[in-house]
């Protein structure tokens, strides 16, 4: 069946639709122009400009359904975001398969584009999630936001072994909504299996192969935990939002508790006491798979947490809340914002002293003979930010960041203070 | 000149249509979400949930010439897929030059979102061509499709080295279309110079260093033929179709004939006796070219083959042929298709008896110094299928298939019996 | 607010248009088939079939203000072209921030699409920009066209290391623009702090490991000068074009001055004189930061030039002129043009005689002690081209080229003359 179509421009980009409404095709695409100069402190940073998200995509809409492609090419590499098909039961009432957001958080689940700094905080870089492949649904009333899903990895994964698992639920309850004043509050949590992060090699599965890397700011290297022998991975967050005219006040609270195992028999077959560790043969510590954690320490579990809290002002319009997306509306062309963010970040789950190159137990001689690397230091800071907005029009706006970081990470012992001025041309349409 | 369009939604994709029905402009796209839950025997397979495909593309029509732009994105990877020009000398005579299907088979020359099952038969993937940059012609009636071409290597091959050549047509003749029965019968014949796998690094040219991979199945492993010194690579396929209402019976076999020949003289060289073989000096084996026949065995030439014959059932609505693709139509919005597939696919030619890690000649002594290893052992199975499929509508379906596959590999010896369940929800338009 | 478009096709494209013209967008896309046939000389070249460009884009315009994506995919790889924000002061007076062509030279400056070769000669291969990332203003009238810009580095180099600074002017002056004849001259100057190409691993810094890479011809072998430790990058461009009714003179030079510095105090600790040179320990040669310039020469600048002359004639058109882009409008569908071009690339610029495999002093001790590899032997060529280019409309064009090169360069002492057969089939819309 053929229908004709009359194209419109809707907020700067362009849409086509059928008389009776039942078909939709609109056409998006995303250019974010970046520099990025850093105040380094001992480690070499580089400073950069760079093209660091382009985006060309299609949505189409046939009735209750609807589906919608985007690509990223920034950096000249290849994301595919947005890639999903969509059943509107009701307006407020959706499933989706594909890949897609995962509900977890405020700016976990935020386009960018809308982030009210340039990238999300160091908690949601950390701990934040993004999209996975999965089925979603989300329910929403005027107070009221709810939205869960199973999901099973990541497009960007392409390491052998078994994909992970995880289902997340975002509920949030915003008691408040008035022109005056809105107040929302609201938790998520999710339950995964890591991703497996190819075979181990000896042995050819991937049972033990899992593992969580949480990483943010400047080039992901001060705040950086690489937790191994990952069995699986809870997240827990709390958010706060308040709008009151140009007044913004907006909290996160992230906790993420990773539960590990080794396989100590294979291990020891691995290490193979007899051969490798003597040269003229004979058995050599270790003898039993016991010898590991007796040794080294328990693969006790990680726990780090983070949170953030940042206050905006909106010059020429006021904020105003969207409930499909338990979000803000962007601000009308010609407004300015400014805001101010202060971030904490600990990456670290420490047990025991550092001596020798790695956290383990205070006595001397189990030290001395590389016992306990159990531990996670991942890193913690505090960043301070500062930003202005200007919202040219739909689809045009102008950023800019000074971020200033406090770090203290054992790997980098002479980097303390790291500054940092960001710059964005955002285009979309 | 300027000309006004009218937009259309045609079969839920968009088309841009000038007055005189002289320009025409359409978008498309695709996205495949995709899941395929192995059932391992000893080799552990990596389960996963990925976006195997998603696609942007338009095409555009001037008159009697065309274009079109295609590009898949799937798993991150970009991969050109129609990209050519066309000049339609009449409806049902084309050339094309550009990066298309070379006309080889049923399922080999058909884009995989009209693929019965979720990605092609075995024999197939192993034997079937796919796209190259070519020039080809196309002629069809109501009962006869014949396709040509010239064709110079594939768009994903950056090795070094010359690219290869190919000449490949298929002749399809249906004595029967009616709206009862429609009764196929077609053989397509490839003749290929293989591309160079790079250079030869000690003599820096590709004269001997091209190479026919086939390979199909989970992950490519288990059917995996890499056929070195290859010299020429022949195709044959002879297909069969039978359509009467619901009811369809579809085959294909496939033989391929690699020839292969090695530079023994440049390898002697590269081999160098005097210096290798020995460590004090003087020569030892080999000493002349004809050495290595003598000892290996001749560089014989290769021999596989393979067949698949499926069987569907159409509820809801009856196979109708497309003489223009020589293929069939999609079933209309609300269909339920049901499928059962074998195939039988054989990469195996093997000259000898397995001794040593190789095969090779009876005589002993022969075997223990390495000799015989020119057969090629790509392993061979036995695949029975079964599918489901949902068409939603013209642009949205649903696919679950599950196979069953025997398989015999010497490389993978304890790997008998594998289990595939996989998933597919397909939006295109 | 919304606003109902109109679609046209404007030369084959694309437009949709709101009633005001102040909302307008239009979409992109680009095929290139290539072939190309090596007649080698010494060396092994890869004879090719390949989709060399393949682009999708979009622009849209909201008044004043205007962006364009556009993104190649060429042999399954991503490049960003153009991607970019323009504010048109006035239809003449243009500002743009993103990536986009550095103002430099005409054929250094002007789209593959309009180029009258396939690619471009072998002076601007070497020599020429391209697109960076950065802010620029563009000016022009009949007779003046001016455009300068300050960039940050490339987008395709993703090095770690600061990104390098460039700024870059041209100025064209084109006195007589008739009817009958146009007679056009013009000069450009960049001065560039080279992109840092990674961290100096002993050191972790940057700051002497920038370097400057011009290279062109036949797979980047024949002319390719890999200047090391630069410090600054100066170019020079002077351009003149003369169009008479059918026929067209176009020729350019180029002139690249790099200086170069090295950190001779880190190297030197680098090079540990008293570990590394001798076996027994004890300090050997060098042993002073001076030993590096004493004994290998100093880092002297490096000075390389080029220039072509091509002729042109239209059968079917005349040339036209674009005041706009200070290039050639495309001629009319049905033409045909016949070119002939003469390339002197020189990327040598060399101190001293070759001996025992580098450039150094006349003095033979230093020379047998390997002293003197601070020249730059890039090789030198001159390449005579002809070719016609038949252009079927205004979106599809074939193009036939014959390239012969006679070649010196040092490290390919065997190769001396290459010819090249390349044809292109060209789609854009």
């Amino acid at each position: 069946q053929e229908k004709q179509l009359t194209a419109e421009s809707n907020k700067g980009g362009i849409v086509l639709t059928s008389a009776d409404k039942d078909y939709q095709v609109s056409l998006n695409g995303r250019i974010y122009m970046d520099g990025v100069h850093y105040f380094d402190d001992a480690t070499d940073l580089s400073s950069d400009a760079s093209i660091s998200d382009i985006r060309l995509g299609t949505s189409v809409k046939w009735g209750q359904w609807s589906a919608k492609v985007n690509v990223s090419f920034g950096n000249d590499e290849v994301k595919i975001k947005d890639a999903f098909l969509r059943y509107n039961y009701a307006k407020n009432s959706i499933f989706t398969v594909g890949n897609f957001f995962e509900p977890f958080g405020i700016e976990g689940a935020a386009s960018s584009k809308d982030l009210r700094f340039i990238g999300a905080s160091n908690m949601t870089e950390a701990m934040g999630i993004g999209r996975s492949i999965g089925l979603g649904y989300t329910y929403y009333t005027d107070k009221f936001y709810g939205s869960t899903g199973v999901f099973a990895g990541s497009v960007d994964n392409d390491n052998e072994g078994d994909q992970g698992f995880a289902t997340t639920t975002k509920l949030v309850y915003t008691p408040i909504v008035t022109d005056k004043v809105t107040f929302q509050l609201g938790g998520s949590f999710t339950y995964r299996i890591p991703e497996a992060n190819g075979f181990n090699e000896s042995l050819n599965d991937d049972d033990y192969n899992r593992e969580v890397v949480l990483a943010a700011g400047p080039e992901d290297k001060f705040l950086n935990a690489d937790i191994q022998y990952a069995r699986t991975d809870m997240r827990y967050n709390f958010q706060s939002m308040v709008l009151s005219g140009p007044f913004l006040l907006q909290a996160e609270y992230t906790k993420t508790k990773v539960t590990r195992d080794d396989d100590y028999v294979s291990r020891l077959m691995k290490d193979n006491p007899y051969w490798t560790h003597t040269a003229s043969g004979g058995y050599a510590w270790p003898t039993t798979p016991g010898d590991y954690p007796g040794w080294y320490g328990e693969l006790r579990d990680i726990e780090t947490k983070a949170y953030y809290v940042q206050a905006g002002f909106l010059l020429g319009d006021n904020y105003a809340y969207d409930s499909a997306s338990a979000y803000i509306k962007r601000p009308k062309a010609g407004s300015y914002e400014f805001l101010v963010r202060y971030d904490n970040t600990n990456l670290n789950d420490i047990d025991g002293t550092y001596f020798n190159g790695s956290y383990g137990p205070a006595d001397l001689d189990a030290a001395l003979g590389g016992a306990g690397n159990m531990s996670i230091q991942g890193g913690k800071s505090e960043s301070y930010s500062v930003a202005v907005n200007y919202y040219l029009s739909d689809n045009v706006m102008f950023r800019l960041n000074y971020s200033y970081m406090d770090v203290q990470n054992q790997a980098y012992p002479l980097d303390e203070k790291i500054g940092m001025l960001k710059a964005r041309v955002q285009v979309n349409f």
